[in-house]
C-alpha cells in the first residue's frame, strides 16, 4: 500500500492520551461511504448486511478514505447494528430509512430472544480487521460499536424515530425490562468491541447516536449505567459521540470517554468548558460546510481548529457523518490545511477575540 | 363558553411582561391536535391548509383544548406555512410528512415569485381570530407565525429535511440570494402577525424549529438580522421557540424574544443562566414524559417547575408539541398539578440540591 503514508506521526494516538502531536490529526466520520465513487463502485447491490460481513470488501472500504483522503485514521466499515444481527435479531439496513426489525422489543421476552454475542460469528469482521492493521502500516484502526440507548430505540421503534416516543414509554414504565434491554445490549456491543480490540484496532469509537434526544437526568438514570459499562477499562482510547448532545457532554466523559465527540452545534471552546479541565475533544465542521466556497470552508476549518485549542487535545472531524453528495476532492482539501495549518507553529499564535466572520463572540475570552 | 373558567387571573401575560404571578401559567404547543377526539371529529378529513383557512373550523379547533385542559392560553389553529400559500406558493401538507412544494427556490428568480403577503387574503383567519377574543372571555389567544430560517429550508428543500443541506449550501453559496429570501419571509411572516395582531391576539410565538441545525455563527450571520427584522417593536409579548437550540438561546432573546421557548433538553435553570440576567423562558417538559407512570410524571412536572424559578419568569409547557399518541387526561391533569403547585407557596421552599430522581444535579447551587 505504497500510495499511504503516515502523515501525522502517531498524531491520533497522542491526543487520545492527551499528549501534545505536532499536527493535528484528522479523520471523518462516514468516511468510508457513497461519497465516493469507489465505495458506489466496491459495494454495487450489495446489501449493507451483507456487506458488513464479507471480509475482502470490508477491507477494500475501509482502506479507500485513507487512500484519497490521506486521513490519520482508518475506519472499519460495519454497522451498529451488526452484532444484533449476530445475535439472533432479525433485522435489514433499508437505503434511506436505516435498520428496520421485524420484531419489535417491548417486553422482558422479546429481550429474553436476543443472544449473547458469539465471537465465532465475527470471524470475517475478526479477519479483516488483521488484514486492515497490517495493510495500514502503522496508520490507526478505529474499532467501534453502538451503545445502548441508540441500539435499544432502533429495537424498541422497530426501525428509526424522530420522536423515540415509544423508547422512552418504555424506559419510564418498565423500568425493569429496559435496563434488562440496555445490559444485554452493553454486553453485545462491549465483546464487538473487544473482538475488533484483540485483533488489532488501536482505538474505538462508541456511537450514542440518538442520546441527544435525553434529558439529561434521564440519560444519568436510564442510560449511563450502561454506557459505563460497555466503556469501563477497555485496553485502547475510547471516543464517544452522539448527535445534539450539548447538555450531555460532562456525563459522555464521565461513563468512560477519553476523546468526547462533538457535533457542530456546540463550538468545542464551549465544548471544553463545559466538559472540563483536560478535555480531549473531537470535531466539529458542520457536514455541509463543505458546498461553501473555499473561503468560507476554510474559514471554517480554521474556526474549528482555534476553538479546538482550548481543549487538552483536538482530533479534527466533521460534526456529523459525511454527506453522500459531498465532493471527496473537498475533503482532501480539508485533510491538507489540517495537516499545514497546525503544523504551522505562527499560525498557532492567532488571536481569538472574533468569530469566523469577524465578529466577536462572547466566549472568546476563555479560549484564549 | 361558560365552561371556559379563566384560572391564572391573567397570569401568562403578566409572566410575559416579566412580572410576578399568584400561578404559573401552563399551555401545550400543539394542543389543538389529533391527540384530541374532538379535533379528529371536527378536522374529519378536510385538508390542513383548508382547514387554516376555513374560519369556523379555526375558532372551533382552538377552542377544543381551552375547554377539554382548562390551559392558561388559546394559541390560534393554523400552520408556518399558511402566509406562503397565500403569497403564491404552491404547496400542500402531507399527513405523517410535512410541507411539500412544488417548485423548490434555488435562485434569485425563485425569490422574485413569492409575493408579499395581501392582507385581504386573511379574511378567514382575521375573522376567527375576533371571534375567538369574544369568546375566550379574557384568556390570552397567542397568534403565530414561523421564522425566516424554518420557512426558507421547507421552500429551499422543497420539503422536510434531516441534514438542511441544500438550504446551507445556498446559505453559504449565494447570500444574495439567500438574504433576499429571508428578508421576503420576514415581511410575509410579520404581516400574517400584524394582521393576527390587530385582530386582537394579545401575544405571538415565532416558531424557528429548525434554526437548532445551525451553528451560532451561521445564525448570528445568516439568520438573525431578519428574524430580528419580523420581531421588532410587535405591540404585544412575543415567544420565540425553536428545537435543539441550547448553544442559541442567547440569540434567541438577543432578536427581539420577550420569551425564550426551550425544548425539553436544556434544564430550564441552564437555560436562565445561558440566556442571563431577566430571562424568562418557556418550557420544557419532555413530550414522550406523557406516558410515564404518575409518579413518574409528577416528579418530573416539579422538577420543570423548580428549574424554572430559576428565572425571572416561567410559562409552563411541553419541551416541543404535544403527541399524537398523548392521552389527554393525562394533559389536563398536568395543568391541575402545575396550577396547584405553584400557587401553593408552601411548595416554593423545596431544596433543588437533586435532580428528580434524588441525585444530585451540578445546577442546583446556581439555581437555588
Amino acid at each position: 500500500m505504497a500510495d499511504v503514508l503516515p502523515r501525522s506521526d502517531g498524531a491520533l494516538l497522542r491526543v487520545c492520551r492527551g499528549e501534545p502531536a505536532p499536527v493535528t490529526p484528522v479523520w471523518f466520520m462516514r468516511q468510508a461511504g457513497r461519497a465516493l465513487p469507489e465505495y458506489r463502485a466496491a459495494r454495487g447491490e450489495t446489501p449493507m448486511l451483507q456487506a458488513c460481513l464479507d471480509r475482502d470488501l470490508i477491507v477494500e472500504l475501509t482502506l479507500q478514505p485513507v487512500r484519497r483522503y490521506r486521513v490519520d485514521a482508518a475506519i472499519l466499515f460495519s454497522d451498529i447494528t451488526v452484532p444484533l444481527a449476530l445475535s439472533g435479531v432479525s433485522l435489514r439496513i433499508e437505503p434511506g430509512v436505516g435498520p428496520v426489525f421485524d420484531q419489535p422489543v417491548r417486553r422482558a421476552a422479546d429481550v429474553a430472544r436476543i443472544r449473547p454475542l458469539d465471537r465465532g460469528s465475527m470471524t470475517p469482521i475478526v479477519e479483516a480487521v488483521r488484514l486492515l492493521v497490517g495493510e495500514l502500516a502503522g496508520i490507526p484502526l478505529i474499532g467501534f460499536a453502538g451503545a445502548p440507548f441508540t441500539l435499544a430505540s432502533y429495537l424498541v421503534e422497530g426501525g428509526p424515530s424522530r420522536d423515540h416516543a415509544v423508547t422512552k414509554a418504555l424506559m419510564y414504565s418498565d423500568p425493569a425490562t429496559w435496563h434488562a434491554l440496555l445490559d444485554r445490549l452493553a454486553d453485545i456491543s462491549r465483546e464487538f468491541l473487544l473482538a475488533q480490540i484483540d485483533a488489532g484496532v488501536s482505538v474505538v469509537q462508541v456511537f450514542d447516536s440518538w442520546a441527544g434526544a435525553l434529558h439529561p437526568d434521564d440519560y444519568r438514570r436510564y442510560v449511563a449505567p450502561h454506557s459505563g459499562k460497555l466503556l469501563a477499562g477497555l485496553p485502547v482510547p475510547r471516543i464517544h459521540f452522539g448527535v445534539g448532545t450539548g447538555e450531555l457532554l460532562p456525563q459522555f466523559r464521565a461513563v468512560g470517554a477519553d476523546v468526547v465527540g462533538v457535533d457542530w452545534r456546540v463550538p468545542l471552546d464551549v465544548a471544553a468548558r463545559r466538559i472540563g479541565a483536560d478535555a480531549v475533544v473531537q470535531g466539529n465542521l458542520d457536514p455541509a460546510v463543505v458546498f461553501a466556497p473555499w473561503p468560507v470552508l476554510e474559514a471554517a476549518v480554521r474556526d474549528v481548529l482555534i476553538r479546538g485549542r482550548a481543549a487538552r487535545g483536538h482530533i479534527f472531524n466533521l460534526g456529523h457523518g459525511v454527506l453522500p453528495s459531498t465532493d471527496p476532492g473537498v475533503l482532501a482539501a480539508i485533510v491538507d490545511f489540517v495537516h499545514a495549518w497546525s503544523a504551522d507553529r505562527s499560525a498557532r499564535g492567532v488571536p481569538t477575540a472574533v468569530d469566523r466572520f469577524g465578529s466577536e463572540h462572547p466566549a472568546a475570552e476563555a479560549a484564549g
